[in-house]
């Protein structure tokens, strides 16, 4: 469902899923609306329903997901008729990954993987409130566990029914709102750079480049058409990543995430900087965009750490072996050496 | 699912949805292919699982419909597990109809019109093999009813799962390719000048539009990627109507299939080819595509029509108000007259 105001329609959407009285909705809200009556006041809640706020300053953790998921466990009586995720990537991960942990055995970490996942999860729907990320579409969600970064890919993880409503990404920072969309635009770079492209996945990354072109670099657009066409970029990023696969800045990026808690988006951005050797035109735009915003990245943030720390991220970067196949081609190995991570990590 | 044989992982996708050995998997194929081993033994069949050969010459009748369903029910001891279409927008609309009448009361031609489905269709599966119709993705079934040419609108509509191999396309004749292929191009062009357009639809016809555009008027394309290409720009245009609606050129061709039974796609062609005052640089296009491809559309097709004749295609085509609302806003009947059509339906 797509629109301006559409968020309004929640309650019609959730009402006919309702299993009974007693299976409520858990709707994950992202913890900057708390006290936001213009958002919050919109959620449909009736008999048990429950919203429960969460935090987006760090990304999500295979022990939060399984807490979350015994809390509903503890605290309902029956399953839930639903999980509802609103927010930015973080708050639609939770969503996905704890609607596949109810009815699927075991600790999150244990489905970190690619198509680990046995039963289809319950009834899940994504409210995006920032565009970029892709997770609205995307068949995975990713969380940091005990031993890696790494997503819960499935065919069960996407979410049942999606609300693309612009409006609610108006107030993102303008920062946050970089940091989003480039997550978006170096989906592009790499979907259509990688070795796994194909006619779906060029037709849907070729469509959010073009967009993204537009959003970052031109100065035609109204605020609204803007928020508009960054959503719908978006959307059509991450359904270009569905069918092939992200690269080296997703790569590198993980391996912050993992050691530093570096977050996805400024920390594509941080890596993507110095990736010329791979993707030249793209980094190039890139760096056009990042100017014209007058965005300044953090720098220096692996300046002090140690060969052990140096090795994590290499260890979490180079365990992404369909990342880097992706990008380099079958024989990526042979380039892609510890020693060369190491390098570029210490530009960052 | 998309790729040049997928069409292989058919039995795959099916296997976990069979609900018994008794509830068979119906698959609807057009019977062009009757005799065709290398697409027909590829169709995975086991216990009860049938397949039923039907012609795509006229297009869907809601008596047609109505006797396929009660020959399933009346030879079938269970509900099946699903229906499989393979085919053109013919066999897709058949199988979407078919999945939907098993579970719903009643006629089809009750259901024809916006939103009037109660309840869920049973799993239906969508393989096409000539590519611009989008029925591999709309929300509708066309069919041609007592009173009128409609289709059966609803969110049950779509299929749950679509093979999108573009291999299966390989031996279209040229025509047909074309009279199809620009079903998608009036699509597009439908859309992105309709008063229903918004972000989501807009990127979608546009990618699709492109599309087209390299794959009738450019000569760099090898055919696989001819086929690929188009399989896309299909899906594309199905996806951006989906969100906004057709226009004059679907309206007036509706009166054409009604009346004379004039098939869909060249009959898109025949309208569009007068349709400069509403579209004119899609049509200007259009006859570029059309001499670069040195394709003859039929003439004078309505030169013998009695008035009452120009009166039941114009009944038809005036009926489908939300494509005129579309095509022209709201005030639409100010300009569209009987009349007006009338003397559009003569040049024909």
């Amino acid at each position: 469902m797509f629109g301006r105001g559409s968020f309004n329609q929640l309650g019609d959407i959730l009402e006919p899923k309702r299993l009974n009285t007693k299976a409520p909705f858990i709707f994950y809200v992202d913890e900057v609306f708390k006290g936001n009556a213009w958002l919050t006041s919109r959620i449909p809640l009736s008999y048990n329903d429950k919203v429960i706020y969460v935090s987006s300053d760090q990304e999500p953790k295979t022990s939060q997901i399984d807490a979350l998921v015994e809390e509903i466990i503890l605290t309902q009586k029956e399953m839930p008729s639903g999980i509802i995720g609103i927010g930015g990537g973080c708050l639609l991960d939770i969503a996905k990954a704890v609607s596949i942990m109810l009815t699927n055995e075991g600790k999150s970490e244990d489905y970190q993987g690619w198509d680990l996942v046995k039963k289809p999860a319950i009834y899940h729907l994504g409210v995006p409130t920032i565009s970029g990320t892709g997770a609205e579409v995307s068949r995975t969600t990713i969380l940091t566990g005990p031993e890696r970064k790494l997503g819960i890919n499935s065919d069960y993880t996407p979410f049942d029914q999606v609300i693309l409503d612009p409006e609610l990404t108006a107030n993102v920072p303008k920062d946050q709102w970089f940091y989003t969309g480039m997550d978006c635009y170096v989906h592009c770079i790499e979907s259509l750079n990688g070795t796994y492209l194909n006619a779906f996945s060029k037709s849907y990354g070729e469509k959010a480049f073009e967009l993204c072109k537009e959003i970052f670099l031109s100065d035609t657009l109204s605020k609204e058409e803007s928020q508009d066409k960054l959503m719908m970029a978006s959307w059509h990023g991450g359904m270009s990543i569905a069918y092939s696969q992200v690269g080296v800045a997703h790569a590198m990026s993980y391996g912050l995430g993992y050691l530093l808690g570096t977050k996805h988006g400024i920390g594509n951005c941080i890596v993507f900087d110095h990736l010329e050797e791979y993707y030249p035109d793209g980094v190039a735009l890139f760096k056009q965009m990042k100017e014209k915003h007058d965005i300044q990245l953090p720098q220096g943030i692996c300046a002090n750490l140690s060969d052990d720390e140096f090795d994590i991220m290499i260890d979490v970067a180079l365990s992404l072996e369909p990342l880097w196949e992706n990008a380099i081609g079958k024989n990526w190995k042979k380039t892609i050496t510890r020693e060369k991570l190491k390098s570029l990590y210490q530009k960052m």
